[in-house]
């Protein structure tokens, strides 16, 4: 099949770290033919607990670099970045660009069955309420719940995803969110989804677990297809920028995606 | 007394962040007379997870901003920009400069009586060996034992100072240096002061603590009154800069510092 010259540019996605490789795993899972671009700001991780102002600066900076690399769409593969900048982004980039709160948040509207959607996060993404607003969007009914549960990153980053400790602390956090008897949750960081099945420990079975990641691969899928942009051939071709410390993401990267990080060049923003 | 004009110039301090404050308390109570001039590099914490390069390279850029505000003498009050950079500022900077690093290091050198030292702080701090390097200058028969704990700075920012997860925490990231038998415990982040009773609890009475903000604020006297700069009439005066959330900073270094902050500016690096 003959590729269009458009379809086979690649994919960008960003996130202040490593976090975002959740979503870029999940996309070529589902789209192993895409080429791809990640930059990860690893001079200013975390975005969490800094300001709109500046995590935008950041993001318009990335966004530009990725459209000077030629990208079709760009994924704001943080959830932070997409609560403070995705607005503003789409009126000045000229590709199409998604964030991650919208797909998490129409699925979990789907889903509930009484109405009550816990959302947890950054203290930024938290604050922002942009997974209320969305939710809101669909079903004006809906209740949200959010916590924001600054631990839960750097707990991932040290790798302690399970353990008593790691139960303790999420038990703390969640507290609150299963007295007010949720019926789903929106892991909205992309690292949470690495603690999900220590999550699941602690809310039990009857809980849904929203997960951004894949809802936000189908929504990336979707919208190549309707703009006729999806890669027909080959096997995808990946490359990795970082603010900072390419060796420290190559190794710390490869845990995440599995040993497909061969190299990782550094880019000051 | 008459004041000459170097003297009532202000001290420099820096930090990635609020950890820093500890030290400028340990200096304003020392020396309440003297001037000081605060940097936060917001935009950039932490520092603990990054590359020597890049901390370096920030570090430089505050110490020119604190030189063209014209401070009498800079103060690094962080142990990773202290580990990685003060060496290369020595070289590059016009005025007195002094890290956090030393001064823990020769107080636990002289104060250790089995000759063995744990050393706890950042990734960077730890990888660096810098109070390795500094104790085994004074004494090279000291036996150092260090240990990254990169979940304390996050429990500090979330004001989880005690209580039994963080005992728990604690307890984990020190069990090695206490099997090591070790008299004498340096606090070797300046977050780090702020879980000092929690520790006491979990190391128990008999290991000495050394907690640099002190050590330093001495060794900042010293140096002043070597140089015959130290200020002699009136009140401190204090500054306060950061590179991103003024407004954030202000709310949580007034816990630090006990409602002293009126006003931060925001300055890009």
């Amino acid at each position: 099949m003959q590729e269009k010259k458009i379809n086979s540019k690649p994919i960008g996605i960003f996130d202040s770290g490593f976090g975002g490789l959740t979503v870029m795993a999940a996309i070529t899972k589902l789209m192993p033919k895409e080429n791809l671009i990640y930059f990860g700001d690893t001079a200013h991780v975390p975005y969490g607990t800094k300001s709109k102002k500046i995590v935008t600066d950041f993001s318009e900076k990335i966004s530009k670099f990725l459209v000077a690399n030629d990208v079709k769409m760009i994924v704001i593969a943080c959830n932070t970045a997409s609560a403070f900048s995705l607005d503003y982004l789409k009126k000045i980039i000229n590709v199409p660009i998604i964030g991650v709160i919208k797909a998490g948040s129409v699925l979990s509207a789907k889903i509930t069955k009484n109405k009550k959607i816990g959302v947890i996060g950054t203290e930024g993404t938290v604050k922002s309420s942009a997974y209320e607003n969305e939710i809101k969007k669909y079903d004006k009914t809906i209740k949200c719940f959010s916590k924001a549960c600054p631990l839960f990153v750097p707990l991932v980053e040290e790798g302690w995803q399970d353990g008593k400790i790691t139960q303790d602390i999420i038990k703390v956090y969640l507290k609150d969110l299963i007295n007010k008897k949720i019926d789903t949750i929106i892991l909205g960081c992309t690292h949470y989804p690495l603690l999900k099945k220590t999550i699941r420990k602690v809310i039990g079975k009857n809980i849904n677990i929203v997960d951004s990641a894949s809802a936000v691969a189908l929504q990336v899928e979707e919208l190549l297809k309707e703009k006729d942009m999806l890669k027909k051939n080959g096997k995808g071709k990946y490359k990795f920028f970082v603010s900072d410390g390419p060796e420290k993401f190559k190794a710390i990267g490869n845990k995440f995606l599995g040993n497909k990080i061969s190299k990782v060049t550094k880019k000051s923003l």
